[in-house]
């Protein structure tokens, strides 16, 4: 699998396709947070990203690699946490349509941010098998591109660009700690490490509730979450056939946590450094926090993947 | 009174005597609330200050102005809001003590932000009385001087600060919507904008259930509120004799919210900006949102005054 990776070349020229769609995003610090952790952390925040998370990367690199004659015919998707949102605005920005299949029970929340950046939304019953031939059917009648949340290389190589800015304001990380659901965040940031890092691992950092990624490492092969129930619910999702090669070989380890671990660090970000952050985000600070002796004096990386809380 | 009022001069040595103790705060926006507003709105982020608020401002400048023979022993200060612990915050920048008279049901987590700035606590009954006099016990028996939180000329001073930095980003502001509790921050705020401003009126923003400046510029003495009941627990203190006049010449207007419109300004700012605000910031959004055809396309400055919300 490994030569079909992304190359160097995939990556910086994602980057220079969605600068223009996308907020470069700062990497801030903070001194209380490292006095409690004994080490010195740099978080991406992403949570101030365009739709509020880094997943617009990936859907305007994917969008806007497509030919003419295919990009005018629309695209689609269906509801993935927080790709859905971002897929509309990639396509709103980009003067095109956008298809989004939702289940009858999605957060209205979501459905709302979709409609406001002029996603068209077809509601399917909530199901997996339901999810899917809506899908087919949109695709069919629309001729509307399907991009896939995060099983596809042109999405990877767009959520790598955050771990290539990242690398370029904190060139001498460590390690990185990101989250993994269904792993298009992890394994970009690992390919971008891979590339542009110096001597910096990237390590997975996943609710104890959905630790399909810490399993299928284990065990060599895809094993799926099966219906996990975890606050961090832009990570229920499992690895695909395409994230899953780029993280056994680019990934040194997988950190499980636990809900109360997860809500507790996303607390102390919320407190100690005034941003808001999505508990899917907050895995990053609880897996540093649980392995205090690991990290102490390091210098660490943490993608915080999102802000799209509803209050 | 107006002879009195601190001059340019003094404003600008606040600022040359706090630089080096203090956060230099973002000016943030946000497409999605200018959007909803249909105005140009500027945030000062004092939620990202040290200690949390903008209140190691004056606090900073007041011990500042001490002569090291006083300093030297040390300063005290009664339990108002945020203003104890970036006191202690300030004192321990500058290696010195400091003593605060905290009441026995003050929040556990604010006693903890005092302690860990390494303020001195003595505890007494939560009545105003027996907050005096353990003051002045405190003053009797350690020699420190007393900093009051807000009526106070190098308090003001150091206040002032914050909407220096905004005027010196953002030059070109209509108003400046401030929150009012004792009128620390906004007297202050309305001097910078006398100074230093182009043109700009300065707005206050208060609780209907606090609105001691609206009630007391009307009538042309201080009416305090007794016991207000309010989220925006910063602004429950009222305006001061050294506060008020500053307010009465030159702050243009006061608007009140309610307590709903307070919530739901905070939610915007938290949901589409991504940031933590504490209720009293959000006083500012809620009154342009309510006087929304006044403010309609006009540039605006929000002084956010705080973030310490406990979770």
């Amino acid at each position: 699998m490994k030569t079909n990776f992304p190359t160097k070349e995939h990556l910086l020229d994602a980057h220079k396709r969605i600068v223009n769609y996308i907020h470069r995003t700062p990497v801030l610090t903070s001194t209380s947070l490292n006095n409690l952790t004994q080490a010195s952390l740099f978080f991406k925040c992403e949570n101030f990203q365009k739709a509020g998370s880094f997943k617009i990367r990936g859907a305007s690199n994917a969008l806007l690699k497509l030919p003419e004659s295919e990009k005018e015919k629309g695209v689609a998707t269906h509801y993935s946490g927080n790709f859905a949102q971002a897929l509309a605005l990639a396509a709103k920005l980009n003067d095109t349509k956008s298809y989004i299949v939702m289940p009858s029970d999605a957060p209205k929340v979501k459905k709302n941010a979709v409609m406001s950046y002029g996603g068209l939304i077809t509601e399917c019953e909530p199901t997996l098998d339901a999810r899917e031939s809506t899908l087919a059917q949109v695709v069919e009648k629309t001729g509307a591109i399907f991009i896939h949340p995060f099983n596809n290389h042109d999405v990877i190589c767009g959520q790598a660009t955050a771990c290539m800015e990242l690398l370029n304001d904190s060139p001498d990380l460590d390690y990185i700690v990101c989250p993994v659901g269904g792993g298009g965040l992890i394994s970009g940031t690992a390919l971008a490490a891979h590339y542009f890092g110096k001597d910096v691992s990237v390590i997975g950092a996943e609710p104890e509730n959905a630790d399909d990624a810490f399993r299928s490492i284990q065990a060599g092969k895809i094993l799926p979450s099966i219906d996990p129930k975890t606050i961090a619910d832009g990570l229920k999702t499992s690895l695909g056939n395409l994230t899953f090669p780029i993280i056994q070989q680019h990934v040194s380890e997988i950190i499980t946590v636990s809900e109360s671990e997860i809500q507790t660090a996303m607390h102390l970000i919320w407190e100690r450094m005034k941003i808001v952050i999505e508990p899917s985000s907050a895995v990053t600070l609880a897996a540093i926090v649980k392995k205090a002796a690991f990290f102490k004096t390091k210098k660490i990386g943490l993608m915080l993947s999102g802000g799209n809380v509803s209050f």
